[in-house]
């Protein structure tokens, strides 16, 4: 497979910065161009070696590049996109690191019209807590999940080299509808990210919020980790799968509902039943996974 | 202070076997009988070294005994109260790990009103999703937090007695009133628990569940652990702690109406502001923490 001549981050942070280390390590790129908005964080990420030259304007930097991976909330992709649609040499493969497909497809149908055999949007399982450049980590992809959900128009030598470029990241790639993409995350990433959120914000309500947090321990530590996460990449995830969002936040509040019932009516039978079928479930995910 | 001759565990699992091996260890305690229902969980308890001696027999057990600890689920210490009350040296403290007090208190008043200044309620904050002897092990209540809730009628000495025991498996330990206690562990336990197998059975009623779990990476791992726990015990702590968990709940279920309703009107200001507030509180918890 070629190497990667020019590869340029649209944003620098953990998901760019560990995708430009990995692929650095692995041999796969000759130069790595950090765009972001924050020249501190793009100076770390300079010092760190993570990037090999900074730029505040991404049309410059677009010019003559290999690779450009859109690593930013996805709420600046679609500007990002315009700015540096005049500037894309023909056979330069662009892609980002959003957690939502279907609104990023329909990005780059919208400012990429014409650059659409050369776009494969796409999302890599490995997300965290923690942001900007100084996160940014070898290894991070490191037997993780990278789901490509490429357009009806992404040619196939794209794709292909795309896939290899994560694979060469040690990620295990998978290719997928945007729609079944986006249905999936819903349940098992946006959604518990909404709950945790509700979840933290019905707890500051309390009179003894301080007591609370005192004593709360490792159940709180991991239920409520992600409940930590950065604002603005989740709003912005929350208002693009609105759909698939609220249809399972509908459900979450449906179950939480009947569990409120149960309780109540000190119903025995039915709450033990209610929660052996959602432990079995967990405790048979654990065992089965094989996860880092 | 006065090494234990004799400790009873009445319930031979995380929490008791791990008291038992930490007293073994501080040189606190001589003799350990394990009670329990399941022969193979108190075989592995012998085998272990978690205990000296099994017996099926709780009234026998208790005889002679200089501490007791009900470290079953809630729901059977007060048959198991009963059925102890006889056999009781007068000296004998009587504890308890349970995860709820006001219920365990009334327990002690109602099944051991001839004893009360021996007796002593407690809640070691060590959960785990784990159970049974074989999970027991030194060190497990290292750094972690005990809370007494002393009865009215309480001696000082037992109160002290038992102080200074958990401190000599390493705990930090605070006295506090049981309606506060259970007021604080709704919020920070208990909730996040009954959330977390409500958000469990909510993802089991979706068509695609296979590949959700497929799918469900880190963050769905941390946000769920707890969904894994112990059904038995924790339908005993829903409908022991029943009314501070209810509103809890209730309030959980308004904010995740309130959060529906932001997504759906594409709020941006709001969603963030809504976002923040609780990413803001669950990062300063993370650095305020000293917490193993």
């Amino acid at each position: 497979m070629a190497k990667i001549g020019k590869l340029v981050l649209l944003g620098t942070g953990l998901i760019g910065g560990s995708f430009a280390l990995a692929l650095k390590r692995a041999g796969m790129v000759d130069q790595v161009v950090g765009v972001g908005r924050d020249p501190r964080n793009l100076e770390r990420a300079l010092e760190l070696g993570v990037i090999d030259a900074a730029s505040h304007d991404a049309a410059a930097a677009a010019a003559g590049a290999d690779l450009i991976l859109l690593a930013t909330p996805v709420g600046q992709m679609g500007a990002l996109m315009q700015t540096i649609a005049p500037r894309l040499a023909p056979h330069c493969i662009v892609t980002d690191g959003g957690s939502t497909k279907q609104d990023v497809v329909a990005l780059f149908h919208r400012h990429l019209p014409g650059h659409l055999k050369a776009c494969v949007p796409g999302h890599p399982i490995a997300g965290s807590d923690l942001s900007g450049a100084a996160a940014a980590r070898y290894g991070l992809f490191e037997g993780r999940r990278v789901v490509l959900t490429p357009l009806q128009e992404s040619a196939p030598e794209a794709i292909a080299q795309l896939t290899a470029l994560w694979q060469a990241c040690g990620a295990e790639v998978f290719h997928m509808d945007a729609a079944e993409h986006d249905s999936i995350f819903a349940a098992v990433s946006h959604v518990p990210h909404l709950v945790a959120f509700a979840y933290m914000n019905a707890l500051l309500d309390r009179p003894n919020i301080d007591a609370c947090l005192e004593f709360a321990a490792t159940g709180f530590r991991d239920f409520s980790r992600i409940a930590g996460s950065h604002p603005a990449m989740w709003r912005d995830i929350a208002l693009a799968n609105r759909e698939a969002v609220v249809a399972d936040l509908r459900g979450n509040i449906s179950r939480m509902q009947e569990l409120v019932a149960l309780i109540e009516a000190g119903d025995t039978g039915q709450l033990t039943e209610y929660i052996e079928r959602a432990s079995q479930a967990r405790v048979a995910w654990d065992a089965r996974r094989k996860e880092p």
